[in-house]
């Protein structure tokens, strides 16, 4: 007799588990359970249906060949029962069953000999003051979905706030901005934008550009009521109030592992199920993955969550291969993640600067800005990028970045996220092998270029200074402590020369060394040119004259205005 | 006192070890010695020059910050002398001295306690009878592509053949046809396009993007003569006569290694120069490097040649860094290239299924067709994809694609790149942590996705046809023994059922359970989709139903209809 598999949840993990096993084990018998009525939706796909990119919301419920992910696809197409609005409510791990609750009240019990724990997550509850007034909502699933979208197709909303500055709010304010012309704000109680993702300094670039298409945030700011009659009118912060005809709830989500609690399997320290490499729980006979489980940092070396639909599809296919009789497994995960925000696009994978330090790591953040193919092709994009090392055993351990050139950035970031958990240095990726032709890549591919930075700053020839650091500088440019020095060409350097010719000084980094007697050895000397490649050349050739006290600037000019500077 | 340094060659390696060590070590004395005058520019821009994409010559020869690499801006940027038009004729290693000739023909000598070659590459010369005549161009060097610019923007041109269908041959054809709307041919000896880089099938497929573009091609054809007056008319092949206002030898580059052999360091197999990690010739006094040195193959295990700008690059910062006394180097190649053709781009890294036969891996390789980003969103491409693989260590071993969205496919061929050299298997690349967002990928990337399908192959799950086998058996079709199935839903597979009505059966994937008694058991059963999902589902399915006689046609009728069959 076959073995009977029940999968809890129908979204990504079990639907893909179930449709894996079935087809390396035709004859497994199989049963999935969905409180929902939409099963096998891609949730990431929603603020792309809110926004109108995706016109129907049966599409992010219907395959490549626009076939309705319905019970009837997975009966007749992929050979397994699916029982939506059937609420699994209790596992008996001793009688290995399932006790669910259908949409009539019905208690209903499944037996299983092998059991999927695929519950996904929802979005937190911060039990905020007035937060079931009418018209704020949470992502929590595909009809949310499509109850907002008709709320703004309908015409009466003016006004939103995003409460939170992650994935799901920068992607609903996009929508909301772009496609619909609302007034948009986004509240985030810490004091960036993507928290935990992205460096401070690449946080404020991204929210720049989307400051540029008219989404306002607050962040560092609190949300502590809304306000309304039957629907919610304004969004009182720690600091102001904000107008708001609706509101997205979008301050992170926790697995659903309540279930799996109850039953006494192990819950880790992110409040998700505890797997081993093969999915298995701490019950050999029941597997979790996705949304609801929790996965080895293979960099951090910690428990980490990774919400993602990538993740969890993967997941579902070794569950599969396991029920099957296999010996699939995942050696953990590094993190990798993209963002789109308006022409922008936000990247990245393994640490931060800020996690590798409390990873322990002795790491260090090196950043450029270039383009991102040969700059003598007509079309190339500027990219900013951060890559994060440590600087004793000189491990790349994370790079995050942001550009116009959405697919080159991504392909970057993947090439990183690829080759990262094989413990590489800043050598293995200053040779790495970039397919290069002038379209897709400058000869030295931008990532090379980056590993170069770091060795050249480890070795103390590049002695940078950020955005940020010369922000408070630039309040000082006035007490005599610095010297400017724009290292490009005389047409480019003369606005900023004009505009402040006290402190900015124009010597063009071929001249350098002929006109050392300008330059004072008694001040700090910050060299500056486009993209950050002349200054540094240009602080090479004044260490070599005697010169310790210079510094140049990451990214020049270019990442100097992207990050907001008003020079 | 200081080391001297002298540089043979100015192009590529040359200029960027000089910068290089001059960065690392300001004191260090150098002298560049180039035969051209023209010196320091990007060589693989040269197509786009002539396509006018690079509107000036000396974009090519210029930094991002638009100044031109000549003699001066080394001197004064850079901190190094440059001797342009004076030739390295033989280095006597014994008295450590380069011997060289100016354009006067001055005879000069240079000491050198390091000497580095960067003496590049040349045109292959075939000898044919009539090459002589005028407006036949090889690309050696940047002047060989003014003058070919130069005659095309005369508007004398009305026809051009192409000899070769490598990289510049390919460039080259299509800069004259797209920008220029010359009657362009191309004629290569081997049976394919691209040879050496791509299997037959991804060349048949990649030629006919081509000829879609009004590029003729004229494969397995041999140039025997070229005849004209003063000029080239016609290009005579063993089996046929093409007119030809201009001819562009495109047969392939060797590399300048005579003065190196001439000094009796080694040369190896490819013709190239021997060097270690470290760049270091067999005189380890002498460092080589780029298009005139042969580099191991990490893969084949067997010396490898890669004359491309930004290996050169690479191997150009090694010996900067080398000379300077630091402790660079490289462990080897793994052959990563691209091509833009038209809207169309073909890349790859690693092995092909031929080059893993030879090099005595027990390689296959598996196919797909599918789109690059969430089939939900607007915006999407279809890429071809072939993975190579160890059977018996499941190891990949390459990877090569065609597709419409170039820095999407470059991207994925990168992260391949990336991984390959730590001997990735199946399970790492099906596991491997794509960034997701629906505008950038599909949950489970394209890539995962094709591993998935090695996974499937070698577990006889997916019993996969070829396109080209499909032409063979196509060719066959009304002898009785086969029986098609068109496994998409009825007003997809109308045309085709209609077309060929005592053949092509309509039974879609979900029905196949319920209609196994209109499937002939004793036929050859071929099994097509649109891109090969659910026909391989319907293999499974009928496997499961007792049919061993299935086969599921490799991406579907898209790849079929792209590799040319005409169906």
């Amino acid at each position: 007799m076959s073995e009977k598999v029940v999968v809890i949840g129908g979204v990504a993990l079990g639907t893909k588990s179930a449709c894996r096993l079935k087809r390396v084990k035709p004859e497994a018998e199989v049963v999935l359970l969905d409180k929902d009525e939409k099963i096998s939706y891609g949730g990431c796909g929603i603020p792309f249906y809110v926004s109108g990119d995706v016109a129907e919301s049966e599409a992010l419920q219907s395959t490549a060949f626009h076939m309705l992910r319905d019970e009837k696809f997975f009966r007749d197409v992929k050979g397994f029962e699916v029982k939506t609005g059937v609420e699994a409510v209790k596992i008996d791990r001793d009688a290995k069953k399932v006790l669910a609750v259908n949409k009539q009240g019905e208690n209903l019990e499944f037996d299983y000999d092998k059991l999927v724990i695929g519950t996904g997550s929802r979005p937190k509850n911060l039990g905020i003051k007035g937060q079931d007034l009418g018209n704020i909502f949470s992502i929590g699933n595909l009809d949310d979905a499509i109850r907002i979208k008709n709320l703004v197709a309908s015409g009466g909303v003016g006004t939103a706030v995003i409460v939170g500055a992650g994935f799901i709010g920068l992607e609903m304010a996009e929508s909301f901005a772009d496609m619909w012309g609302i007034e948009t704000s986004v509240v985030e109680v810490c004091d960036q934008i993507m928290p935990g993702f992205v460096s401070p300094a690449m946080a404020q670039m991204a929210m720049r550009t989307m400051e540029n298409n008219e989404v306002s945030f607050y962040t560092g700011e609190k949300v502590v009521e809304f306000t309304g009659d039957e629907n919610v009118s304004a969004v009182i912060t720690d600091k102001r109030t904000i107008e708001a005809d609706i509101v997205i709830m979008a301050v992170g989500i926790v697995a659903n592992a309540e279930i799996a609690k109850e039953a006494g399997l192990d819950i880790g320290p992110t409040g998700a199920i505890v797997v081993n490499e093969k999915l298995e729980t701490s019950d050999p006979d029941i597997y979790a993955g996705g949304d609801c489980a929790e996965i080895l940092n293979l960099l951090s070396k910690k428990p980490g969550y990774y919400p993602l639909g990538s993740l969890a599809n993967r997941h579902g296919r070794i569950i599969g291969t396991n029920l099957a009789g296999g010996n699939a497994s995942v050696d953990g995960a590094v993190g990798s993640w993209v963002l789109k925000i308006f022409e922008y696009c936000l990247a990245g994978t393994g640490l931060t600067l800020q996690t590798a330090l409390d990873s322990g790591y002795d790491a260090i953040s090196v950043m450029m800005c270039q383009m991102d193919r040969a700059h003598f092709y007509p079309e190339n994009h500027l990219m900013h990028l951060e890559l994060i090392v440590d600087q004793s055993t000189r491990q790349i351990l994370g790079i995050q970045g942001l550009g116009t050139g959405g697919d080159a950035l991504v392909g970057r970031v993947n090439t990183i996220a690829g080759i990262i958990k094989y413990k590489p240095t800043i050598e293995d990726i200053s040779n790495l092998e970039f397919a290069y032709s002038p379209p897709f890549s400058a000869a030295m591919d931008i990532i090379n270029a980056l590993a170069n930075i770091a060795d050249n700053v480890i070795a103390n020839r590049l002695n940078p200074v950020t955005s940020e650091e010369l922000a408070t500088i630039w309040d000082e440019k006035d007490n005599g402590e610095y010297f400017f020095i724009d290292c490009r060409e005389k047409p480019d350097a003369a606005p900023l020369v004009e505009k402040y010719p006290d402190v900015w000084n124009n010597i063009p980094q071929g001249e350098i060394k002929n006109r050392l007697e300008e330059i004072p050895k008694d001040k700090n000397i910050i060299l500056v040119c486009n993209t950050g490649m002349r200054s540094y050349e240009a602080q090479l050739n004044l260490t070599e004259m005697g010169f310790s006290n210079t510094k140049s600037v990451y990214g020049g000019v270019k990442m100097v205005k992207d990050w907001g500077l008003d020079i």
